[in-house]
């Protein structure tokens, strides 16, 4: 790792996963130069903050910085498109917040600007970078695990139960059109696929706006914080609070997912189940250190995040040994140990570990399939 | 409950369930006069092995009985409808397993016949009876719980994992045309319309039959008793091994269930989750002694199969003390108390405290929308 | 199993343990002919509750019935000697609820006359027959298991929590003089000596009465139903309601118990963690379906109770397949089968896969010893 | 926390902890300046791994640095005595891992160093820094919990399950005559008593060398890496492999502690159970997310570590909403957090809000008692 203590990385952004991101970014070794808010005086007191030396004034100042080798996007969804192109014109690489950007349209052309540079850039999908999630997806890709027949599951969340939790996402204009399938489904997404090595290539959804008018809070409002907060004024909402979708993969298994941020006691859990022939693959992100292998014909096994049991590429992104319980935290910074790793070893044409801006596109092109699909109450094919 | 003991039942059917009857009858005080299978032999080897007085030699003799007051059928799907028929015409109370017809024209006019009867029929949604199935009927119902939002849930089992798994149910001709749904998903969609007093209204399913061909043994077999059992045929199968069917509930409440008989470690795993403007309700019936309570604003809660801490009607049916696991028998035995109190208690104008002809009619009304919508691949209403 | 429906029982107390057995014996194919109360119209006021035919007016009257076969004892602990002996002297066989009596002096001399004479004598330690715990026996005498090193765990409950939580059992002259040790740390003790084949031979134990006095309710009580029932009296109180004890057993393991009926929240919920220099075996009683095999160098495993994956003795003891949970009232089920079963063929020179007179008669002694360990605040040998 | 960036810590050791320390140092924002190994080449290449700027040649050289505002002391055991002195001597702030030193005698002397300095001492007791720790103890401080009857639990590992398992800490002369009680046994002992403010006063031990031949590797070996290692030779071991301690504190509460390293599938498994009269509390570490809250007329309750729903204390230990899984790693970010704050804050007369060196000393007087306990074979009261 001796190499990646030189480079340097800059964060835009300064709400909830800003923050995250400066964090895992020092305890993959990694230079925290600055970061960027809303406003020169937004960024000088997040910099303050969190310790770290510049609060840039514009995304031109954090540009035109020599030092700086790479870019984390951690703004509003809509300021993606525009950002990153910006990063990649700029010659640095970039990592960014899902989603990549507002439609497929922008991520398409993220996508060709990327493959044009020469620069490195990746999509933060964390989640794959539970160790276990690395474990199962090597696990379903050995013999041990048979063909994949179906895949389940879900991604529910409570913060938004009430008509009166108010935050940005909700609205589509800052968020995009879809809401908790962009915001967390899309998670569940890339993680199934990824472990399963499979497309999704056909959804029919059914999504649900619990709350077509909520009680926004005159004043600002942060992402996992709601609660009661004095006046209040309506607002039409046009995104969903939840849905269902029918999946069909690329080698045939079927499956399906429900998202939602209406149900109550469930704060950020991520729940999947994959059939194989021959096993199943199960685990709760809620409970990260553990995972679910069920047997037809011995008794079922639950492996626990130990370095010691698990598959190289799983034991490879485990830094504690087992039952030191591993969390949410730990997958940005092995995520960011892998993107680095792999900038610092400076061969751009092996295979990127991490996901990527084609990754962050397809996830694009199944949200709109699924709006397409929910609109149309009927089944949608995934464009390419 | 000192009436029910001189009640008398007569069980059809000696295959997995009809034991599970007879020991359950006893367990409720209800006197089991004999049983009748496949043949007078099949009858007198059961009666002997379930010390059970009388080997039937025909259905005829056991409605010519004048001893016996009710008559249970666990016999194959496809002689429940002329059976149920026969006994109502005979003047006895009838309980039948699910599905209680094969189609809906034969569950149409069962309702027909049981209407005009002055006997009392039911089906045997066991389900219903684990007592924390009666605490969250309640609770949903209660102000509590707020409005329903969403129900989700999978049932899901291993028994037909492999190729070379094999039972008459896989048979459409034996079965039904729907297997998975029909005999698992029916205890879901049951119960959940039990629990949340919404019935289904709309449906849109995706099915898989994972093989197409299955390799038949050539001799007997059992229900949950895989393995390998020497020379196979193969056999084209047309029924479903899972799926996954969106849902939409009367009052608008939106949902989906998985199905699957072939999920690797799964033995008998029937989940739901049903999510309130308020609460949210879970449960596993492999561990069928908690119900989990989900909650935005406070902890959440795991209510322990407590008759000092359920509602007054789950306490009804629970005969132990909290922390004295109860499971799968029980629920049987808690049926037929519930089946034999109300003809005890005589008043046939009350309303029926467990599952009807017309529940069981509603589920294969279900069935077919569900089949249908597979196969036009689109949303299909439940008709009436 | 054909032969049991001949044998014809008679259980002999009608508080919450003895319906238990009424019911448990029915499943097992047993006849009840009757039931003994404190009272002739006690007797027959839970003849009629439970349907069965004689409410017997003294034990003397059950003995003289050359119908009954066996005498099962449920009532209060002061009793069973005098009634055990009687039983055995009639020429019936007995089975006596835990603890087989008040001293080591009954206990042996009971031990005595069962061995002189030609009836078979059990005590009703149910918890060995969880389907899960023969296994857990299979398991450990496996080369797999290794040896025993330390076994660890508890017993707790919580219907004594509150000082106004009254019944006979707190009374050292009703119950003992001890109490939450004899009523449930003696079932834990007789299970993990059964499962590892080994004998507790030395303790040292901690008692702790939470409440010296209590508030007894003017009024009559009964097992389980804790709650305010108006007007008590102080009732100074000398049995323990807590206590720890360390244990070392006949080949060398050590190990502890912790016992509590006043663990908020723990219904009855009885859990061992048995180490071995291979594996470890740890259950909780409350879930009862399931068994955790720990191991070293692979995933710890869950065992479900499924008679597909059992070893031939716990499968035998287990009536439904896997997913279908099983509970409390299938262990008097079973054990009742056992013991029937045993009576049944008629060699009563086998070995009795069931707990004697001999294994009650060990369990008064290991109490007897930690009472003594307790006072003397010092290890105690046990006695043989 | 902006006061923090500014303070400048250096680790002493370089095995499995040290690195622990300067990762969460640096998510603390604290600048770690360099790192001390068994030799300059080790230190060097340490730094090199971590990416510190410094590998000192020795504690010397470290205490010379006026750059240095604390040393945390991460060396074998037998060193912090000699070490801790020294920086406290030196006018530095230290943090050391338990235990404090290798008897009481040391502790107590270093006891008297820190108090007569101005220099902030503190002992690396992290679990406590688990948010849902700091949540019990403001729990068990609180009406609703009641006073505490019991406290029962346990600390089991599997890491030196083998006689081929071999590590410095095995050994008396290195790790101290106590291993198990002394390596995870005082983490247990540190915990409960933060939890519930009671002191152990007195105990009862039985402690048990599972393994008094152990085969040594020839060669250098790592904490938490076990495994076959080629040649091997005997070593006698004196040190206790396992062991079960009753237990009783200040205010008259009993319990009971239960540690192993030879515990098969627990990887590093801290459980405990405090019961009190109106509530009980209840965790596992291997699951730190969840705090299980056990009542005796409602249902149990399962926290999250959510800081919306937690106390302040609590939350403000907590980084991350309910959901996102924190782990171990998270509690050393805490505790230091901790420790920096309150150097920074700069009011020493405060109280200290992180384990103490006086801590530290009284986990090895326990220890100590602990240890004459065994030998003795009775109880021993705790030294002041």
């Amino acid at each position: 790792m001796t190499q990646h203590r030189t480079l340097t990385a800059v964060v835009v952004g300064t709400g909830f996963i800003g923050p995250v991101h400066v964090e895992a970014l020092r305890r993959a070794g990694i230079h925290v130069a600055g970061i960027l808010g809303s406003s020169k005086e937004k960024s000088q007191r997040s910099a303050d903050a969190l310790g770290v030396a510049t609060g840039y004034g514009s995304l031109d100042d954090v540009l035109a910085d020599g030092a700086v080798d790479a870019v984390h996007l951690t703004s509003p969804n809509r300021y993606h498109f525009e950002q990153a192109a910006a990063v990649l014109r700029s010659g640095k690489h970039v990592l960014c917040e899902k989603p990549l950007a507002m439609n497929s349209r922008e991520t398409s052309e993220l996508v060709q600007l990327s493959e044009a540079s020469s620069c490195v850039a990746g999509v933060a999908y964390n989640i794959r970078f539970y160790p276990l999630c690395h474990e199962a997806a090597d696990r379903v890709a050995s013999k041990d695990f048979g063909t994949t027949l179906h895949v389940t599951g879900s991604y529910v969340q409570d913060w938004l139960l009430k008509e009166t939790d108010f935050n940005w996402r909700v609205m589509a204009k800052d968020g995009g059109e879809l809401r908790a399938v962009a915001d967390i489904g899309t998670h569940w997404l890339d993680l199934v696929q990824f472990i399963t090595g499979q497309k999704v290539v056909s959804v029919c959804a059914d999504l649900q706006t619990v709350y077509p008018v909520r009680k926004k809070p005159v004043g600002e409002t942060t992402t996992f914080s709601g609660g009661d907060q004095g006046d209040t004024q309506d607002v039409a909402i046009a995104t969903e609070d939840a849905g269902s979708i029918l999946l069909q993969f690329s080698d045939g298994a079927r499956g399906s997912l429900h998202v939602s941020q209406t149900t109550a006691g469930r704060k950020n859990c991520l729940r999947f189940e994959i059939a194989g022939s021959k096993q199943t693959i199960a685990m709760n992100t809620e409970q990260p250190n553990s995972l679910w292998i069920g047997h037809r014909d011995r008794a079922n096994e639950t492996l626990i995040r130990d370095p010691a049991l698990m598959t190289g590429s799983a034991a490879s992104i485990a830094s504690y040994p087992g039952g030191h319980a591993e969390g949410f935290p730990d997958t940005f910074k092995q995520l960011f140990r892998s993107f680095y790793g792999y900038i610092a070893a400076g061969d751009f044409g092996a295979p990127r570990p991490f996901p990527t801006f084609q990754d962050g596109h397809r996830e694009v092109l199944l949200c709109e399939a699924i709006l397409e699909s929910h609109r149309q109450r009927k089944w949608i094919d995934v464009s390419e």
